[in-house]
């Protein structure tokens, strides 16, 4: 845990770089805009919290109508019930013994789900539920697309009676997330990609009903895609993390034009620490910033580009030649190429309100889950 | 801080995954081999602690004859000092007074050096130490080829002018890092860039002793290049980082055989979660090692790839179709692209003896500058 980046009141010019900065205002939009389009369309909400691993954050998407938060990790799971989030979905495999252990204790003190995959995986989620004298709810990940996990829809049955043969182990329904979908360019290629989604579910739940077991609920979608599972009439439930902070990634994405608009709100403050060589060099390289996703662009600097970014540094050039550079000690705000894995980096997120320019720091939110890869 | 992923004595099955292991064996043999071979050329070690962030690892190689360690931020500065190391040189540009404040300070307890590359930083860290009554060593970054930071050979003159007029600040030398240079694949390529930063060093030296002013050292170097900058004649200190875990970018690197070979050391213990689809996928993503320069290799494990990775997931697969693969729960050791920022992800690194297979938990160091990038 490092000294924090800024106090309560804070100027903005007083933050440090780098800090990871939440731009309040536009944070808040986001939240209500994503709330009201849930609301206003009957489905529960279930943000991820994979990307913000933050209980404050957590904690302001259900006071907005959040049913509680999805996660992929146990210690993220841990983290989310001790910063006092009531309902929390492991929506990845768990099949490590004491891993379950520790999610089935969990489950004594908060509404616990989990996906699984495999019979293995219940099987040992069985055994430490009844070790635990616990209950989960129990989601079949179904693949409709990555091919990364899940099962396919013909096997979805068997995994189902699996898993109602277990006292402890209630089936809640199917987990269908398209994970890649969110990233597809144009609107079309996502709408495309989760009718195939929708396709995949429908046949999952018919092997599963089939079997005689109800499929009460069905839940994925990411801030890429939730308009196309929204209307679909089979989801119901939606998994967006994203929307709230946003990133470089998802504004190269074809906006969708019948879906709410979501404002950039995660920045990274940098300064420039360097400028001998007729480009200048930020103190905020891929130590704090993710560039697996492409390089961080240059918030309101339309006149810049970030041209490379190390360990420990980022190069900023003109997109002009022999336009005029920031100078030594000015301040830069990256929009980071991917929104998750930048703020994995960081231990604290600085709330500002009322502006990156005049504004001042209204909160520092712990990361409480940063580093809880286990 | 995370819990312990491991306790001193566990077998190495018992570690939980994903963890960042070390290889204590090939490690230290490491650790042996760059130490000899500075010494029997004469050359001062001081290695780079960006890449292990950790007091424990620089303290070993200060045992071994290093004469202190390299960082690139105040944060890390201030985490070596308090783990006991007594000579940090921050090899790269401070120019926020808060940050050279905390730095004066420093050294008044250690023995401080840092890079500059401007006027204005000359100015502002001769102000700190003024302020804070203290003394650094100050190397002029020149840039020798990678366009980054630093000056042109004929405007170190005029910097070191500026560094000799200030009591507190002692002239110690050029900083001559040629990053980019350590990736170039080639051993011929390497040793060109580095005769390129040799001529560049010369240039600067001469601009600086025709002021008036003595040289008295050249600092660089880095795990890809250190024999060239050892055997020029020109260069005093050596830098080298990775050299102690090592990674797979650097694996890629044509071997230099008239240097001492390292060994991988570092490895990322993952676990098999899900293997529902004809490949299996592991509970170690880009959070758990950085995928900038490339995707993880699987230690030992030719028959096998790393084919993709997200966030919390890596998928990999047989090289021959239809070739057998590993059963759920299963561990894979992950040799991340890149070690500086994948250590930077962790809280703990931890240390067995006695190989990846029958080996014992000997040690759980924490990373003590993991996320200070300020």
């Amino acid at each position: 845990m490092r000294s924090d980046p800024a106090r309560i009141g804070d100027a903005v010019a007083a933050i440090d770089t780098p800090a990871l900065v939440i731009d309040l205002d536009a944070f808040e939009r986001n939240l209500q805009r994503m709330a009201d389009f849930a609301r206003e369309r009957g489905m529960r909400l279930r943000p991820h919290a994979k990307m913000h691993k933050c209980a404050a954050v957590a904690l302001r998407q259900i006071a907005l109508g959040a049913v509680g938060v999805c996660v992929q990790k146990t210690g993220e799971a841990e983290a989310m019930a001790a910063g006092g989030v009531r309902d929390v979905y492991v929506s990845n495999q768990v099949v490590a013994p004491h891993k379950l252990a520790r999610l089935a204790r969990l489950a004594r003190d908060v509404k616990l789900a989990i996906a699984v995959d495999s019979i293995v995986g219940v099987e040992r989620l069985a055994q430490a539920v009844r070790e635990a004298g616990s209950t989960v709810d129990v989601f079949i990940e179904v693949d409709v697309g990555q091919g990364r996990c899940g099962v396919a829809p013909a096997q979805a049955g068997a995994l189902a009676r699996q898993v109602v043969a277990h006292a402890g182990l209630r089936f809640a329904g199917l987990q269908a997330y398209h994970g890649s979908a969110q990233h597809f360019r144009g609107v079309s290629e996502r709408e495309a990609a989760i009718r195939h989604a929708v396709d995949v579910v429908v046949a999952a739940r018919a092997a599963i009903t089939g079997s005689g077991i109800a499929c009460p609920l069905v839940t994925g979608a990411g801030s890429g895609s939730f308009r196309f599972e929204a209307t679909s009439g089979v989801y119901g439930e939606l998994q967006p993390g994203s929307y709230a902070f946003g990133d470089a990634d998802y504004a190269r994405n074809e906006a969708d034009p019948h879906a709410p608009r979501f404002e950039q709100a995660l920045f990274v403050k940098a300064q420039v620490m360097s400028a001998s060589l007729g480009h200048v060099v930020v103190d905020a390289g891929h130590k704090s910033h993710a560039i697996e996703s492409g390089l961080p662009t240059l918030w309101q600097r339309e006149d810049l580009l970030c041209s490379g970014a190390n360990d420990e540094h980022a190069v900023v050039k003109p997109r002009a030649a022999g336009a005029p550079l920031p100078a030594l000690g000015d301040t830069l705000w990256l929009v980071p190429g991917h929104c998750d894995p930048t703020v994995n980096l960081h231990d604290h997120l600085v709330g500002v309100r009322g502006g990156l320019e005049a504004g001042r720091v209204e909160s520092v939110w712990r990361v409480d889950a940063r580093g809880a890869v286990d």
